[in-house]
């Protein structure tokens, strides 16, 4: 008989060790039989037949699930870290979005099985008002003085910054964040006792102190090239819009650019020059059918966010400040709802201030206005709001 | 009783002294009754109150109508130009697009009364094949070599390149044409006889032997502000598409993608750091509702104007290159259409090297499959064609 992890936190650790995040199979056992009887099931062998390839080699080298999971939990306590599980709260409810991408071709996109992190903060809160900035690591002076600059004016507008913790783009985001005093998150593909690259070391011991640090894999995990891009989903599921800022002609950044767009969530990038290889996968990115918008500044980031213009913005030309036509409450709560998150009711209404009944009421309304749209239970800003 | 010019290009050719080009008064009033008898009511006072103010004081001091028109002539001859009139042999068709966006807010932008042209070519040949490259006087290093280059490839490859003759910009796009053997087109705000601005004299006398001065203006006449804006709804709607290479934050050039977007040829920018103030200008085009188009290199415009797409069109996504589905007749007609331009048949017969009743047949089949629009007589390649 199989010791089994005394709690879901602890099954979800353990079956982070034992089979890659976003994986479809495992997702769908565990949306069906849970963590704990899951992990019985792949030491009973008793899953399907690609799960039990994946997994045998471990299980047979690990008499005692429940004994692992406990020593993952320690080197997690160890490292400073703790582990959340979706469903509660800190658990940022936009990952879940990751679900409508699902793709045959790629096997890696479900939504995370559980977090670790590192940081004196509330992860869903923290990432309710956040843009992505990425971009390459050989990036140039041009591209790096570019991250920082957005990174620090859109800090000061009260935006969390989200980025990769890696040299170049990403590293020049988390310090303009952090020099302006921002809690910015860094999603990493490796255990958060031992963040990459080292050279980084002293960013990440101020990201963990003043933002958040962010992993899928448990202590002892090694970055891996894989990983990475398993990694990017994650980063264009939490945020509103990603920011590419520079990217060669093949890079990582036009990965979590593609699953920005296809989660629906705001696609930019910053221009350069054209005779700068380091800004040929941007400008790629223009050209593709990805609606990727053109920003040079934090204003425009906000501006495409929120999907509330100032005089430049292309949403509807006719009439520039639709928002005008409607009433104060209803206003409010289109406001409050940012542009490529769906988010629950009781949420919005708090955001908005408003009760949940008036402000459930208002939404669906506004969903008549074609001014927001409903999924299940939650809501998400149209696409091309109407009035 | 007035001694009228003695046919309607020597008419013409005194109300472009007597009126600004582009007047929409004017031009209804030419559709009417023709311009000999245009300039005999002018003369007797006969026409509306405005053309009346207008004209009065020239009149008054022009008693023969006939004599002027006679040393317009003289001087447009001694310049080396000629007189090109609507209809005749090399007049460019696609000026007539202009009619489409009339607009009670700009009484000038009407098409073309007459133009001066000065160079050894057919003028509507050369333009049938054309991209505009505009931008600021005051360029950069960088903007001006990625025009010269972006001109010198274009021309490479078989297109005219239209420009305004300026400093900067304009210049680079000029020579670079120029350095490749091309009949380059400059279009300008003043008489022939006296291009503007003078220090790009040598450049003048280069381009009117190896490719072509144009004016809507006669001999005699400066440039002045105005004009300069007149003048760019003609490099505008003689080309398939512009170019904005660098522009500052209010430039005569996006007055020219203006009348692009507006006359639906593509308008397209080059981007470049956005700590260049020549390229705020163009960036902020990106973010205006008209579609325009990053491009870095000639082949991305060619792609562009031309509407059918390497892999990275962006046109129909689900297929890559719906051309394939046509027959060979089908196809050839469908790329011998410059995108946003709108060819008659006998025209596109010919550049497609079809007997005329064949192409005819074909386009109307063509017009079916929403491949292409016919307006009246004339046809256009479709905005998002569907097989």
């Amino acid at each position: 008989m199989t010791n089994l992890p005394n709690d879901d936190r602890r099954a979800l650790m353990m079956l982070s060790e034992l089979i890659e995040p976003g994986d479809g199979e495992l997702d769908d056992l565990l949306a069906e039989v849970g963590p704990i009887e899951a992990v019985k099931r792949i030491w009973e062998g008793d899953v399907p037949e690609r799960l039990h390839r994946l997994t045998s080699a471990s299980v047979s080298c690990t008499p005692d699930p429940a004994a692992r999971a406990d020593q993952i939990a320690a080197a997690t306590e160890a490292a400073g870290a703790r582990v959340l599980i979706p469903g509660e709260p800190g658990w940022p409810e936009q990952l879940r979005d990751l679900q409508t991408v699902c793709d045959a071709d790629e096997p890696h996109v479900r939504p995370p099985r559980c977090l670790w992190v590192k940081g004196p903060h509330d992860l869903a809160e923290l990432c309710a008002r956040s843009v992505a900035i990425v971009g390459s690591r050989a990036a140039s002076e041009y591209g790096q003085h570019l991250a920082d600059d957005l990174a620090a004016d859109l800090t000061a507008s009260g935006w969390t910054i989200v980025s990769g913790g890696a040299l170049g783009i990403d590293r020049a985001a988390h310090l303009g964040s952090l020099a302006r005093g921002g809690a910015t998150v860094a999603v990493l593909a490796c255990g958060l006792e031992m963040p990459y690259p080292k050279a980084n070391h002293s960013m990440f011991n101020m990201i963990a102190e003043q933002g958040m640090l962010l992993s899928e894999w448990p202590p002892g995990s090694t970055a891996m090239k894989h990983r990475f891009l398993t990694r990017n989903r994650v980063i264009a599921a939490l945020t509103a819009g990603t920011v590419v800022v520079e990217a060669a002609d093949r890079s990582g950044a036009r990965n979590t650019a593609r699953y920005a767009a296809e989660l629906g969530r705001v696609l930019m990038f910053t221009p350069g020059p054209v005779t700068s290889s380091q800004s040929i996968g941007v400008h790629r990115l223009a050209r593709e059918p990805w609606e990727a918008r053109l920003v040079t500044c934090a204003e425009e980031v906000i501006e495409d966010v929120t999907g509330i213009g100032g005089p430049l913005a292309s949403a509807p030309p006719p009439q520039r400040r639709p928002l005008d036509r409607l009433t104060e409450i209803e206003a409010r709560l289109v406001e409050s709802l940012p542009r490529g998150y769906v988010v629950d009711t009781a949420r919005l209404a708090a955001a908005a201030g408003l009760p949940t009944d008036l402000a459930s009421e208002t939404l669906h309304r506004l969903q008549r206005m074609r001014w927001v749209d409903r999924i299940d239970d939650r809501w998400r800003l149209a696409r091309n709001p109407r009035p």
